[in-house]
């Protein structure tokens, strides 16, 4: 950052940090005290909370309300700086991060770029389906399901009202548990009192899962009883079943099966997103950056990786941890530990993953949880859900706005946000009215 | 709307109503207990509060909740029907209004079709000028205002500094002294912790007003004290001054002064919106339609105009009704009553004003209040402005959200939402990062 006079301490060690996801932020906050300069690079203004991008995408929250920006939550911390710009690629030998709105030196770089929608080398997938991994993308899906809707009810044609009404969700994990039981409440409280004119038996929701159980991650009872749920909302469940092919009207499954739908939305998986410039030898499978057990990537001194974009690979984890915010904010909070005893010469500490396990929503009242002292799924399960989840969202204002959302759906049946918004294409060919 | 089987009531005179603002609902709502086929249609599927438009762009609102869905509105009301489309032309002697979504016939049509931005044929200031008419407009203004700081922190050149940090608000109307007062907000209470590299003593906000006073439909003493609050602020207020051009970087006035600034944000007026198809006859001066006293556009027999397009002229009132809410909403009550006449061959009543009063606020705890029983600026005039707003917005649960933000924002002096989203363009030339 030559000539970056605003930039006051200049004779401190930089920490550059590409990402303010989970494990940027922690680290970041982790470093307050330290005597050294934090320089956060992000191409947004704001940390998402991603776990509840899902509803935003289905009408339950304002985008508003899971988003915090990095100058609010750091605007007591001194020594924090941040820059809006998009990474291009670094150079190692010069220690230089190449970005869109200049050049930034740093003394230690941390690659915390987290991952992006995997559509496994598939092109033709990729440009018809509907991810779900940004803010943008949360909003654009809102936009495609409200406008289908609104189309629906310009046609009499059986196969075009299908594919405007059927919604094929892919990836039986978290996002896409959570979004399919989303969409089967809204199809049950929602739609039939917006639409009174269409026929709401006719809405199919359907979700796609490669292997043969649902959120692979957790515990049998776990994916038995969301499989059970889904089914009481009305969700066809198709394990051991792979997508072929998507058009953007016709979905071709590895059954030989068929399904037409607009709205094919892509929650099959993720990969890491490494910057240009690190050797390829340190970019291992699903292109994550390989770390020793402090964080640091494999072949340099000076790099080091956290979050989804980091594959520690020990006895215990022969893929790496688990892309998931928990391993990313514990080995943000570590590093920045690490950074400090670094600089002063101790030892590093070795990151050691506590697991505290995972849960899933599916809808109303419904939701699996896996704790390492107990199993519960249901009711008592779902409010454990949210009590998570409202506690882990960053901002006591966002924390009131969402709490202030669920109480008001929980208890209207009714999900408020139903902007459409931005620009509107019409794709109806064959108007009724 | 032939072959539409979904459109049940096809034996009942169909009223068709172009806009969903405060007439247009307002009438629909009227004719709720009509033995008559309501169809809204509107380019959005959600109804806009306009008044407080300037909060989305100023950081204070979420979008969603000063918008209320058009279906949830009338979920209840059988006799009503919405279909999103942009209304291209209407054929009086066939009765059908062509749509981007097919043709639809009418046995009364209501134009409700409001007004747009006037930039007084100065296509210089259209290209380059910010409005804030929508909810898309409101949005932009906000991304532009976050991303201009984004971008001042990458200059150290003086002029180029001040570009991105002037603020030039035109129009000394409600819109104009709220969105100017709220940048005031945010340069006091906001920016200066988000952005601790900058010196917000550059930051400068021009109001410029056309006429000799600020809120020019108002009393001398909410003029004045308007004026008052505004200098406390620290906004540049210049009256009797009018744009000559704006080129996206230079503001020049008709009194020789130049500002730089590359948001100028144009609230100078509005001009009706009237639908091609119409008798060039019955279109006046602003672009609005002749009315008589019951709202019947001059020249027709089934064609109704209420709210901001419509300028009904009277001996008191001879250049219209204001083009604000509160008349809008009074002409859609009557309409539907009168459209209930018709039907029963009853005589119509003509439309009386009745001026409940207007107001502004200008920021914490400062707003001015004109009402028939007393006029009073202040404190008090604040929490009058922030009742009547929040009792007027439409639906329960926007009171709610907005009441919670008015609330956060009130007790943490900060307006939470900095949301940049959409496409960033990166004008930077001279990146010192």
């Amino acid at each position: 950052m030559k000539n970056n006079a605003r930039i006051a301490q200049v004779g401190k060690p930089r920490i550059v940090i590409i990402g303010g996801g989970f494990a940027g932020i922690q680290l970041a906050k982790a470093l307050r005290k330290a005597d050294v300069q934090v320089v956060l690079i992000d191409k947004n203004n704001h940390h998402t909370f991603q776990p509840l991008l899902y509803q935003v995408a289905t009408a339950g929250l304002e985008a508003d309300s899971i988003i915090h920006p990095f100058r609010k939550g750091f605007e007591s911390q001194k020594n924090f700086y941040f820059r809006m710009g998009n990474v291009e690629c670094i150079d190692t030998e010069k220690k230089v991060v190449e970005t869109s709105i200049g050049s930034v030196s740093y003394d230690y770089l941390v690659i915390a770029t987290g991952a992006v929608t995997n559509y496994y080398g598939n092109e033709q997938i990729k440009k018809n389906a509907v991810p779900i991994k940004c803010i943008e993308d949360a909003l654009a899906l809102r936009n495609t399901i409200l406008g289908n809707f609104e189309q629906a009810l310009l046609t009499e044609e059986e196969d075009e009202l299908n594919s405007l009404m059927d919604y094929v969700v892919v990836g039986g994990g978290p996002t896409g548990v959570e979004v399919a039981g989303a969409l089967a409440e809204l199809k049950k409280h929602v739609f039939p009192k917006d639409y009174r004119e269409l026929d709401f038996v006719k809405m199919d929701i359907h979700l796609i899962e490669g292997t043969p159980r649902l959120l692979n991650g957790m515990s049998e009872e776990a994916s038995q009883k969301a499989l059970e749920f889904l089914k009481e909302l009305g969700v066809q469940v198709w394990t051991n079943c792979f997508v072929k092919s998507y058009d953007g009207y016709t979905v071709e499954l590895d059954n030989g099966k068929k399904l037409i739908t607009r709205s094919l939305i892509w929650a099959a998986g993720v990969i890491g997103s490494p910057i240009e410039g690190i050797r390829p030898e340190s970019i291992i499978k699903g292109r994550r950056l390989k770390v020793d057990s402090c964080n640091r990537v494999e072949g340099y001194e000076n790099i080091f990786a956290i979050g989804d974009v980091a594959a520690m690979i020990t006895e215990n984890t022969p893929r790496g941890h688990p892309m998931m915010a928990p391993p990313a904010m514990q080995q943000g909070t570590l590093l920045g530990e690490n950074i400090q005893n670094l600089l002063t010469g101790k030892p590093l500490k070795p990151f050691i993953y506590k697991d505290k396990g995972s849960m899933a929503t599916i809808g109303r009242n419904k939701a699996v949880v896996d704790l390492k002292a107990f199993k519960t799924q249901g009711f008592f399960a779902w409010f454990i859900w949210m009590f998570v989840h409202l506690i882990s969202i960053v901002g006591y204002r966002n924390r009131l706005v969402v709490f202030t959302n669920w109480l008001w759906s929980y208890f209207s049946y009714d999900k408020g946000l139903r902007l459409i918004v931005g620009k509107k294409e019409n794709k109806v060919t064959d108007s009724v009215l």
